[in-house]
């Protein structure tokens, strides 16, 4: 079903052409785009892709600054360039001014001399920046820039950057860099086959592990080292490798975001292609933030919002090296799961009960094996050990014909999607053959078979040869990582299976609402609660019935008209904290009352200095569960969607969940179901369930806010929303709305 | 200092004398204890020490059930037994009722045919039950029974198991097992010296990766495969453990606890001794407890009181077997931090801002070097790379004589406690020369250096000559593991430093309050809310002003006393959910209104058919922030203490700290700190400071209630205590109490 649409998806994409937000590039190698194929806020609405085959596979290669002077750095690079070439079987032209040959080949004095276009062209001068211009009129399609010195230097580095960054857009070539270095143009193991992992990294050291796992035998596509991404940034890779069809998955490690909208785009590609993507994104913390910037000079954005965006579009964040080896090793090789069970099988019960324990608490399903399937387990099996799941085996069988029996029969149950065999101690009479037994089970099965080798040592035969040469195995050393890699293995291929690009439904024309709200927004200012509401009023937010008056007599007027009991509140742009400094007074039934609150109120207002527009007079909201809807613009992604519990609560607890937008109804109301309070909207002690089908559709609205008054609206705060019994709706007691 | 006060505890506690709660032993082998030494609840106040010298190191050994028939399971341990007993240098005596002679050792046909005591039997048969009075008539003083079938397979097994128990109890000598195995005879390198690791475990497999640490040199001292624990147990070994010399860590592996308040002494006695202790403790969720449980027949007790008890005496639990490896070794080995401040250095930008990024997420310091410091590394160290900490050298240093220069000057900062180089990608050129570089500098300094070999592939030279070839040096393969070990490092040594055992403050008698509570208890019943309040206000815990009426008149006198404005509540024993059903009336200022409510909470509790006793006309309390504090019973601990927000969020959020007395009062404000609500207490929104003094004092008068009362409370429930302003107290607005 998949199969189908990525075929008719990766046309249509090719097909189209799309203009990316500030930058519009034309002309760019590889690259077709369509103007106009935006949503309202101006933002993409699919993946630029650009064609890379030529940068990974170029016929011709050209080499500014090429040496064969031993002693210097330049000549090391070319020597292996040279021998990368000759894999690749690229002609390889040395550029140099006065050389007339290196390492035996002729040069040529400049790139204009170049007899004919070349793919590629490896910058190895301090400033790549006037050689730019050259290399677009020698029609060079792909250039890499090794030089360092540029934004993750500071401010002037920066500006360096972006005059580079400029002439490359001008120049329609595609840069790599800089601050890049040969990562892309290593050795990669030919013999390997099957799917590939293809990695992106923002640091070669940092992309080691990964690049190493083939001598482990896993099979590596690509490396790209993508340094201060200049032009060409993770997403181009993400977006590229997602089309080729030996990738089966994508591992990066990302200090940086260059921008938050292509990053979700690749991420949507690769989720609408189903090729999942495993990241390592530092920034959980300021400091780690801090220094990243201070490497690659790219922001790190806001950790909350990075973090569910990637869980928005099927992004696996991992904190660890070894679990982006692990997860993306298994993601690339294992085939779609046919069942979500997973079923546990060892020697031992201890280990069957520690490895239930932690599964079952990183939420894996552990299925109860039918009577019929522990019935025949017993066979081989003897009956005073547990066959369940965990399936214990006490040891003996695994020695004999009944090793190979117990498996078969474990992956045959229907229920079993995943069989997990935690070998934490090696006793080669015993693991040798259980180790062998799996390998062989797994060339046999669909199925999913993963073993953990637990000792310590690592270099058993059983681990080396038995299970690493096996690539249908997943084999791992940790609990930990084969838990969290078969968690992210299931969760992918929901996610997929389930996946609507949210893009495809974004809106591309302003609501009618968007009219009326442009007339209401004061550039740079606050607005007062008052124009706040209405501003939710145009979106068709409900706000309670009410007036603003500047008489006592015009309250007690407009309190006729709202109904009693009223809610009386002072108004004015620059007023916060209204219930703290007492200009709030609630429960109101009589005229008389009204008029002394009136008088209360503006007294306060003379005594605190506060300028008000007015006293608000407002219709009495029955009782509801409280909660805050808000926006709020993130470096990266721009405006997000933020709800979570309200009234002291929120600031206490801060139980909020973002998302960045364009996102559907399903993944606003898994919003809800991230909230540690989210009990609240059910009922407790006796309340009513709250209205939770008002309150998604307020925050499809608030998101519609965010798109369409994007370029006017800095920020918007409702708080509270006061969200009603079920069928009752919610309405929007204040609100606090800050124009750009 | 610690090392005095060792000292002095050691010869304390083996001069006292400790009466074992339920069962007490008398004339065990190597224990000393004084009857009497238990807290009011009756627990013991100081843990047993067997001493297990003749156990791991026994003189003479008989085996019954020795056999050198081949291909019989007993030959096979047989002659292990042989091999061990010839390295430890103990005389093996095979004990069978036909042979002669085994393996050709001469045998005796009944124990009660040793020619003299043995120190250790080992039984090799089915039911060893029989032989426990005969080894007992032959001072045999430990025996090992491997037979299975006990606990482990249900209620029979559980009786048979009891009786065993029994005997052994009986007859003086100390028993390991049944449902064990050889673990404890197997072979350990004794070419490795410094501390040790000694392991308890409860599943033989489970062990297996720690006691295989050997190989890639870390000594191991001790194995103790506890089985079902019959009679020694995990925290017997905890105890004998922390007095060894040799002894640097204790690692364990845990299913259940046999007992809590043993395992709370053992490791009193490990903290009190300063060694540390690090487990997995199976049964973070149902299906681990349920299936652990089939295991060895043990309870794994509610999670969170295990983890807080652990917490709480200083036990670093951790999940996988790989960080009880690394966190074990490392603690085993490294000696006392001289600061807390990390240093990471690496040859990699990228490198280092992914560490420090998941090192101050986990909580370690990383405190940025003194300017000085940093001048000084720029003498090595590019100008443009920063080294304010992380440290980059950018690579190249590592290559020459500078690579030292830089590990020492980093060591000499005295803010400098760890330094950690992670090295994820071996390049022989840098990476070899910076592993012997690490190494040397480990050599010569008191300061903990950790090295992360980050390449998967596990073979390197580096990795396994140099770095593992170094017991100064602490070699991890994942930054996870090192940045957890690190920090169970630096708390466990600010943990012992700062340790004051609970037990030596607890309470050994009832206090004046106990003989006034216990009037009020109502054995297997539930007290009133006014019976419940008169029993906090035994231990001077505030409730509120209030009579207990049953007459309008009566509670319009009561009012006049109590001072209005009043609250009136119905009363009764069997009475939960008073507000929901309005049995609560607040904020009463006149006789009519009183007379009024006595009226209306009559008539819904006859409505109702409930049964009242009467209705309480209380004080009204100011406002304040609500919380809970309560008791209720564990089955591995007894009573445990937990304090929590109030209201409507206690249910939602289940926001609570748990502890198990003894505790003191620093550990009761450490309950605050951890909830998520805790700055309620602080004040939001402009409310006042809460008296967190008054609401520390009420958590301790419940644990010495829980404590005294332990015989006469199953449960405890304030809720809400109204925690007022600073200086004002805290009042216990509602109360439930439930007799044993």
């Amino acid at each position: 079903m998949l199969g189908s649409t990525h075929g008719t998806f990766t046309t249509d994409l090719r097909a189209r052409v799309v203009a990316c937000g500030e930058s519009p590039r034309t002309a760019v190698h590889g690259v077709t785009a369509a103007p106009g194929d935006q949503d309202v806020s101006g933002r993409p609405l699919h993946a630029l892709v650009p064609d890379l085959d030529r940068f990974f596979r170029p016929e011709s290669v050209a080499v500014i600054g090429a040496s064969d002077t031993e002693g210097r750095p330049n000549t090391g690079i070319t020597r292996q360039l040279l021998a990368w070439a000759e894999r690749v079987g690229a002609r390889l032209v040395p550029v140099h001014p006065t050389r007339t040959s290196v390492f035996g080949i002729d040069c040529v004095p400049t790139v204009g001399a170049l007899a004919e276009p070349v793919d590629l062209a490896v910058l190895l001068v301090a400033d790549p920046l006037p050689v730019i211009e050259e290399l677009a009129e020698a029609k060079v399609r792909f250039a890499v820039a090794f030089a360092s010195g540029f934004a993750e230097t500071g401010e002037a580095g920066a500006e360096a950057q972006e005059r580079l960054a400029e002439a490359v857009r001008r120049s329609g070539l595609r840069l790599l860099g800089p601050n890049t270095n040969l990562n892309a143009f290593e050795r990669f193991r030919e013999d390997l086959d099957g799917p590939a992992v293809a990695l992106i990294t923002q640091s070669g050291h940092q992309g080691r592990p990964v690049f190493t796992l083939q001598e482990l035998g896993v099979r590596l596509s690509h490396w790209a080292p993508t340094g201060n991404e200049a032009d060409l940034e993770t997403a181009d890779f993400i977006s590229y490798f997602a089309g080729r069809p030996e990738v089966g998955a994508i591992a990066c490690y990302v200090e940086g975001l260059k921008d938050g909208r292509s990053f979700l785009l690749a991420a949507d590609r690769a989720a609408r292609q189903g090729v999942p993507v495993v990241a390592v994104k530092v920034g959980r913390t300021e400091t780690g933030a801090r220094t990243a910037a201070s490497h690659t000079g790219k922001l790190t954005g806001a950790d909350r919002v990075v973090d569910a965006a990637m869980r928005q579009f099927g992004v696996i964040r991992v904190d660890g090296l070894d679990q982006l080896q692990d997860t993306a090793t298994l993601l690339a090789r294992a085939r779609r799961p046919l069942a979500d069970g997973v079923v546990v099988y060892s020697i031992s019960g201890g280990t069957g009960a520690h490895f239930a324990d932690l599964a079952t608490a990183a939420g894996l399903e552990l299925p109860t094996l039918p009577q019929a399937k522990q019935d025949e387990l017993h066979q081989w099996i003897p009956e005073y050990l547990s066959v369940s799941n965990p399936v214990d085996n006490g040891g003996h069988p695994v020695g004999d014909w009944r090793g190979r029996k117990i498996i078969d029969a474990i992956l045959a149950d229907p229920s079993v999607g995943v069989l997990i065999c935690p070998i934490t101690g090696p006793f080669p009479p015993m693991s040798d053959k259980l180790a062998q037994d799996l390998a062989d089970a797994a060339e046999a099965t669909d199925k999913l078979v993963c073993v953990i080798w637990g000792s310590p040592v690592g270099t058993e035969d059983a681990y080396r040869s038995t299970l690493l040469g096996s690539s249908r195995l997943a084999t791992f050393r940790t609990f930990g990582n084969c838990i969290g890699a078969v968690k992210a293995y299931l969760d992918h291929h929901r996610f997929t299976a389930g996946y609507r690009s949210p893009f495809d439904e974004a809106p591309r024309t302003p609501s009618p609402s968007f009219r009326k709200a442009q007339a209401l927004m004061r550039p740079g200012r606050r607005l007062s609660e008052h124009a706040a509401k209405q501003l939710l009023r145009a979106y068709g937010i409900r706000v309670p019935r009410e007036q603003l008056v500047t008489s006592a007599a015009a309250a007690v007027r407009a309190a006729g008209l709202v109904g009693y009991p009223v809610v009386m509140k002072a108004s004015g742009a620059q007023l916060a904290h209204k219930t703290e400094l007492g200009l709030v007074k609630v429960g109101l039934t009589s005229a008389s009352q009204v008029r002394d609150a009136y008088r209360e109120l503006t007294d306060i207002a003379r005594f605190e200095s506060i300028d008000l527009d007015g006293v608000l007079v407002c219709q009495m909201v029955g009782r509801g569960v409280e909660m805050v809807v808000g926006v709020t613009r993130d470096d990266l992604f721009g405006p997000t969607v933020t709800v979570g519990l309200g009234g002291v609560l929120v600031e206490v607890l801060n139980d909020t969940a973002v998302r960045v937008p364009p996102f559907d109804e399903h993944e606003a109301r898994s919003m809800l179901a991230e909230l540690r309070g989210r009990a609240l909207l059910d009922g407790v002690r006796g309340a009513p369930p709250a209205d939770v089908d008002a309150l998604v559709e307020v925050v499809l609205r608030v998101q519609r806010m965010a798109l369409e008054l994007d370029g006017d609206l800095a920020e918007l705060d409702i708080n509270p929303l006061m969200v009603l019994p079920r069928g009752q709706g919610a309405v929007a007691l204040d609100a606090l709305a800050v124009c750009r």
